[in-house]
């Protein structure tokens, strides 16, 4: 079975604090949130018995206690069982156990950020799920680093959907006075808004290793805020041309500007781009002493949208995007980040 | 006479480094770059003189080698005798002296970052050149702080303009490999473009006081971008509100979304904020204690812009100006950003 990571983990307690706390605020919710956590041995316990009695997620989100009624369940099934709200900050091999299982008028929010590249060309998280499982599927993005959240900091995130009534209800779920939800206006066809949302949560990544390159480089502000700018440019273009209709004001949202300068600022694919130039270790190397066992996205990423770039004859179009590729995996020097663009 | 700061004159010469160098490439342009220097005594010297024969600007500019057809020129009638194309950086009692002086045809770019509030409302510097002097005035904006570019790191700027041939013109001048001009495109009304280029410059450093205060109060990234992004937000509705028709286009570029990363980095009005929060101090002892005799922007900005607002019954329409004005005037404790927006 593949497992979730680390990273999945603590995202997924952090949100369900918030949840937990606002379902008990509107009649329309269930009380009770259960969260389906895989099983393991903690200090000689199961870990669901830890967090069923001591409410904390000793493991993955330590100090922050939880509220009594979220509920870990170490089976997915019956984690969803009579479920009408999903919650998924994870996806493989879930859907394909939950396939039939759901509630009829079953929908879901992913919290995923970024994308698949399968036979067909690049695929949204939410329309793999969405296709799967044969239901409505939101996305909810921003600048939301899970322990920030988990620790009530002011942050702000976006919601981009298909059917409205859907956003309502998870923004009711979601929103606090410290976790600010917009909604992407119901303009048009939203479900090209929800497309760019959920596109820059994974586009980002790639921008935040041109970032890390900068910061190793010992460029000044000026230039790390160009690069920044740059990669936010091809970020919207990128959408824009595989999702024609994606609006300017979803880059406005803190699904994109907003997530971009976290993570250009503090997140782990910029570190360890920027220990890649300080130390000239290979990024592989870097991830393993670095990531505690969590993935570098933003490599990956960027070759998933190479290949598809390249398909398309695009490569030139994109000069970040490409030069961040061609640093990562064809040897090129970390300072043609500021010379092919 | 009112004298330049020292960041102005910093500023000043970096730039004439760069239009130096550019000048000598085309026809189009003479070779030498006058530069209207306050003149003063350095080590016995004077500074005309050592800039003349050292090719350096040793107090304001140290350790950057100035092109030799940059000339210095104590003298600011004689520095703009016959020039028909003027850079401004400064313009307290410059306009005054120039008054019917100027060549027929002569044409302005202001790189000055704020505004003017007079007795007829909010008044962009771009307009009070224009107004005194009546010529075209273009403006440079963007992420694109002087010690950055006197050391050809790279970075990016924004040129915004009324009269397309005189921007054509300024960007021969100013654009380099590392020093990447972007006119924003001739559509529409293009002084709307302008205007919202100038008005990000002075606005910015208002968002930048709100975020040295979150850093002063130890927020984490999330917060930080979700103060820059409803920042720039409010830069926009206030931008779009005074000079209706000016295009989400402009905050993408330099002047707009990077300038603001920048600012809100490492720029001195974040400093000083933070430190205020940090020590407790006022913001004026703050001011001398850490900017070395230049000014603190943003709070004076804020208080304009506060005005203005007030006076259009619009304050709670910018939570974040209106809080920031409120912490700076009012005695509200900095933790008000995160309270009232």
């Amino acid at each position: 079975m593949t497992r979730a990571g680390a990273k999945e983990k603590n995202r997924g307690s952090a949100i369900a604090k918030i949840v937990g706390r606002n379902v008990t605020k509107y009649p329309e919710f269930d009380n009770e949130v259960r969260m389906w956590v895989f099983e393991e041995i903690v200090q000689g316990e199961r870990l669901t018995d830890i967090i069923n009695t001591k409410h904390e997620n000793v493991k993955y989100l330590p100090n922050i206690p939880l509220p009594k009624n979220v509920v870990a369940v170490p089976e997915l099934l019956k984690a969803c069982e009579g479920a009408t709200m999903l919650i998924f900050v994870f996806v493989k091999g879930v859907c394909e156990q939950l396939y039939g299982r759901l509630e009829p008028g079953a929908k879901a929010i992913s919290l995923i950020k970024g994308v698949d590249v399968g036979n067909e060309g690049l695929q949204l998280i939410s329309d793999v799920i969405a296709d799967h499982l044969s239901i409505d599927v939101s996305v909810l993005m921003g600048a939301n680093i899970a322990q920030g959240v988990a620790m009530d900091e002011f942050c702000e995130s976006t919601i981009g959907y298909n059917i409205k009534e859907n956003a309502d209800l998870f923004h009711k779920a979601f929103n606090t006075q410290y976790f600010r939800i917009n909604c992407v206006p119901d303009v048009g066809n939203s479900n090209l808004i929800a497309a760019g949302a959920e596109l820059c949560g994974a586009l980002k990544n790639v921008v935040a290793i041109a970032a890390g390159f900068v910061d190793g480089l010992k460029c000044g502000d000026n230039t790390k805020a160009a690069i920044i700018r740059i990669g936010l440019m091809e970020m919207r273009k990128f959408c824009k041309y595989f999702y024609e209709g994606v609006k300017d004001e979803t880059f406005f949202e803190s699904c994109g500007v907003a997530d971009l300068i976290t993570t250009c600022s503090g997140g782990r694919n910029r570190k360890v781009a920027e220990a890649r130039v300080l130390t000239g270790k290979s990024l592989e190397v870097l991830e393993k002493e670095l990531l505690n066992g969590q993935k570098l996205q933003g490599s990956g990423t960027a070759k998933e949208v190479h290949l598809i770039l390249r398909e398309k004859h695009l490569i030139h179009e994109y000069p970040l995007f490409t030069t961040v590729y061609r640093i990562c995996y064809e040897g090129l020097h970390p300072r043609a980040i500021l010379e092919e663009i």
